[in-house]
Parts: C-alpha cells; sequence; structure tokens
C-alpha cells in the first residue's frame, strides 16, 4: 500500500510515474496525450493506457497529480489558491471521479495572483519541491518555459510572480511568421544570442522592429539559419530580462527548467552580471509531488 | 492603346483594375490569389483570370504592378532599390515573360535599406501615389499593416525606414496563442485600448507580461473579450510607437492605411499628443502604379 503514483500532466505531454516504498520513482511512462487534446471523457483512458501495468486488483492505488489537468478545461476543475500562500497545502485538493476502482486520482491545485491578475498550474509543485531541498530559501525562483514565471519566494511562501508568454512567442514567430523562412535550423550561434540580448536590454520597445530585421538581414546580409535562431532567442529573452529586473535584481536567483533552455537563461543574466544556479524541473516535480502525497496521507484525507 | 492595368499583388491578395484614358478605375476585380499561394507557372493563369474580359485581340495592353509579386518567391525577381532613393523609379522595372500576346507585365522594384537591414516591396508605390499629391512632403509615412512602415521622407526620396512586425504579432497572438481562448469576439473596447497604449508606451519591456495578462485577466476578472482584444492590440501598437518615437516625434506625420488598422494608430498617437493626417491606402496604391505606368511611358520602355 506504499506504492503510489505521481502523474505531471500539462496542456500538451502527459507524464506519470510509479513511486516506490522508498519515495524513489522505480517506472516511468509518458504519452502526448495532454490535456489540450482530451475532452472530459478522455482523461481516465489516457492515464490508464499508462499506468495499468503498476495497479493492482484489490487495491487503490493513489495517484496525485500537477498541472493543466486540473484547468476549467481539464478533468476536473481545482480552484486556484490564493498567493501569498505556500506553494503546495493539503487543504485544496481536488478528486477526480474515476470508474476503475483500483485507482484514486488527486489534483494538486494551482496558484493564482490578483493585482496583477496572474495564474500558474504546475510550477507550484515545482516550488514546493524546491523548498523541500531548501526550506530556508529567500529569493527568486525562474521557471523558463511555454509561459515563463518568476517566482518571489520568502518565509515558505509564494509572495508574487509573473509570467511572460516568451516560450510562446518563440515557437509561434519561429514556425508560424515570415521569420519561419529565416529559422530554417536546430542550430545556435552564442555569439548572435549575447548581442541580441544585449540590444533588447538596451531597447526593449524596439522588440517588433528588430525581429523583422531578422528577415531582413537573411534576405540581405546572408544571416544564417542557425544565427537567425538564436538572434530570435536572445531577442525575446533579452526582453523578458527587461521586464523582469524588479525580480531578479540583487536576488538569489534559481532557474528550474529544461537544461538548454535554463542554459539560456542562465546565460543571458550572466550578462547582466548575475550568476544565477539550476535546478533540475523533473526532479523538483517529483519532489512536490512527493510532498503533496505525504500531505494528503497526513491529513488523513481518504485515498 | 490608352488603357492599360494596375495590379496590386501581395502575399495574400491579388487586386487588378483597369485603367482608362483619363487616368482613372474603369473596372476593377480581386482574388485570393496572392503571391505566397502559386508557384512560377501559376502567376499568368492567376492573373488572366481576372484581367481576361479587360483584353483586347490584336493590342498589348500593358500591366503594372507592385507588391510581392516581385520577391525571389514570386513571379519574377525585381531586385530592389538602395535606399536614399525616390520611393519608384523608371530604371528598375523587370518584366515577367507572358504567354498570352494580349498584355505584357511590368513590376516595380521594391526598396531595401542597409544599416539597419529592411526591406520594404507594395508600400514604395504607395508613397510614389503620396509624392504625386504632395511632391514637397517633408516628414514620415506610416503605412500600418501585417509589417507596419515607418518612413521619413525627405526631397522626394525614401531616406530611411524602419519596419515592425506588430500586426503579424496581433494575429498570431490573437488566434494561434494561448490569448485565442480570451480574444473571442471581433468587438472592441476604446478605453481599454488607450489605457494598454499608455500601459506599453511607459514599460514596454512589460510586453510578454502583460500580454499573459490578458489571459490572467479573463480567467480571474471577467475580462471580456472585446476588452481583451482591445488590449492586445493596444500593448503592440503601444510598444511600437515606443520604438518608432524617432521616426514619428515632431514630424508632420500621414497614416497610410486601411481605415480601421489607421484609426486605431491616429487614436494611440493621439495619446502621445501627435495629430497624424491619414490618406487612402488604395488610392495612394493607384496614383503610384499610375505614376510607375507614366514613368515607364515617359522612358520609352516598350509596353
Amino acid at each position: 500500500m506504499d506504492t503510489w503514483i505521481a502523474v505531471d500532466w500539462g496542456t500538451s505531454n502527459l507524464r506519470a510515474w510509479k513511486m516506490g516504498a522508498d519515495g524513489r520513482a522505480v517506472e516511468e511512462a509518458g504519452s502526448d496525450a495532454g490535456m489540450g487534446t482530451l475532452d472530459r471523457d478522455g482523461f481516465e483512458p489516457a492515464l490508464l493506457a499508462l499506468i495499468e501495468p503498476w495497479l493492482t486488483e484489490g487495491e487503490v492505488t493513489p495517484a496525485v497529480a500537477c498541472g493543466m489537468v486540473g484547468a476549467r478545461q481539464g478533468w476536473v476543475e481545482a480552484a486556484y489558491a490564493r498567493a501569498p500562500c505556500p506553494p503546495v497545502s493539503a487543504g485544496g485538493f481536488v478528486r477526480a471521479p474515476v470508474k476503475d476502482p483500483r485507482f484514486s486520482f488527486h489534483i494538486v491545485p494551482g496558484v493564482q495572483q490578483s493585482g496583477p491578475d496572474d495564474v500558474m498550474r504546475g510550477e507550484e509543485t515545482q516550488v514546493a519541491g524546491f523548498l523541500k531541498k531548501e526550506p530556508d530559501f529567500d529569493g527568486v525562483l525562474c521557471l523558463p518555459g511555454t509561459h515563463t514565471k518568476w517566482v518571489h519566494i520568502s518565509a515558505g511562501e509564494i509572495v508574487s510572480f509573473n509570467t511572460f508568454m516568451t516560450g510562446e512567442m518563440f515557437a509561434l514567430l519561429s514556425k508560424n511568421s515570415v521569420l519561419r523562412h529565416s529559422v530554417t535550423s536546430d542550430g545556435w550561434d552564442e555569439a548572435e544570442f549575447d548581442a541580441a540580448v544585449e540590444t533588447a536590454l538596451s531597447k526593449p520597445e524596439q522588440a517588433a522592429a528588430n525581429l523583422f530585421r531578422i528577415r531582413a538581414g537573411s534576405l540581405l546580409s546572408g544571416l544564417e539559419p542557425a544565427a537567425a535562431r538564436a538572434r530570435l532567442s536572445g531577442l525575446l529573452v533579452g526582453m523578458e530580462l527587461a521586464g523582469s529586473k524588479p525580480y531578479w535584481l540583487g536576488r538569489d536567483l534559481v532557474l528550474i527548467g529544461n537544461k538548454s533552455l535554463s542554459a539560456n537563461y542562465r546565460r543571458a543574466l550572466s550578462l547582466c552580471g548575475l550568476e544565477a544556479r539550476e535546478a533540475d524541473a523533473s526532479e523538483m516535480t517529483l519532489s512536490g509531488l512527493s510532498q503533496a502525497h505525504a500531505d494528503l496521507t497526513k491529513a488523513g484525507v481518504p485515498l
């Protein structure tokens, strides 16, 4: 009965881990059955397709999930906790109705902020995972991704946070805009990235003009696809650093994200004179879900 | 033999006018056979589908065209003129090979700029049309669109110009990003637009964060779809005005674009204390093509 299942269920991906008695993942499975691809009846079958082999007849194995699965368009809506608040607290978990008697499904709520309005779903669990490792952390966590989050942490709570659409803008501009004719490579050019970060930091208001110059540069000056891609990324990350300065300036800053994206943010921040630390995103997610599972058990929530 | 055909051939649309002896359009036709939808063999049939009824057996009716039809991916590439230069000069026209003996096809070249790199195709013809009306104009023309151009004019020449991808970003963000769930209306909210312009003017570096707040606002604060749409537009136009300030500050400024888009720019500029004039885009295009046709005739180019 010590076995449980950790689930990270985002808009475009689903990942699940079978957790052993020692708190470590013993099996892992994933699919592209993200929340955005499913209607309400699709969630249970999509999950069972991954976790069925881990279930035991006559036992109820609890699953604890974070991410967009708890959104209004998800399986069951989990109302947001309100910042300032701890990233995860036992009170707000929502249970999804499942037909299969061999498991139960519990969703970690996201966090909202008023004035200015902002929301997160999934990142709060990574924050909880990080705070398990560094409970006295006082500083800022940056979680780069489709919607990058900057989260101010103090006294074990999320004090405030700020979301930037940088990752989604990079995806749209590189794949769906006129720049797709210039960004035709997965390559990279570090010097071009650095120069673009500096350009955007000094003139963020020129963003829409500097973006078009990528196209003009490949038409007129032989700008290479790898350089075009790095420049696009540098312009967007640089603009984000200009805008998020109140979050990172003079702070203890830790990046939690996939390795290559975190490396870009780390490099751009070093151009601003700040040496950020890094933590592994998957590890933080699993650690946060373990914390949530422990909280649920402690609170006597029937699993 | 005084009849000729004016053609405005962009990436997504094709428009043609039968021009009478008095220099006015007597017939008009259009289709969505834009340059982006055609391979090289597709251009002549696409044009004939519109102009066939205007052609006369045994005569060669000249057609004069501007726009992306002259791009590398167009019918025939028309090499860019280099700014500083007059918007249209007889030297650079390129003739496309046509099979039908009843017409000839001449393309107005675009204009390029080095340092910083920039390009235009089609706008130079509108600029020429405007200068026909106001030959002594000394100031700036703003041509709002998918890729908005700011063009500094002096002594009948394009001195310099600057392209902003504002229109394309609006289209991508409102239709393909997470904001599509918030911008579900064609409605408008003038006060929301004004507020967003002011926000972007004062903090352009916050663009990617302010964009996400549109989504958060509709999730948490009941931001209405029409208000979301106006806010998205205001944030992008405001950022552009912050970035194009060296172009418009203290200048005689004329907007050339479609009516509703020009009205938005005009309103945003008035928040900056600048009263811009407006000129009709179609009228400027036709006037510029007439100028090009006259130049061709005068230069003795065999039509």
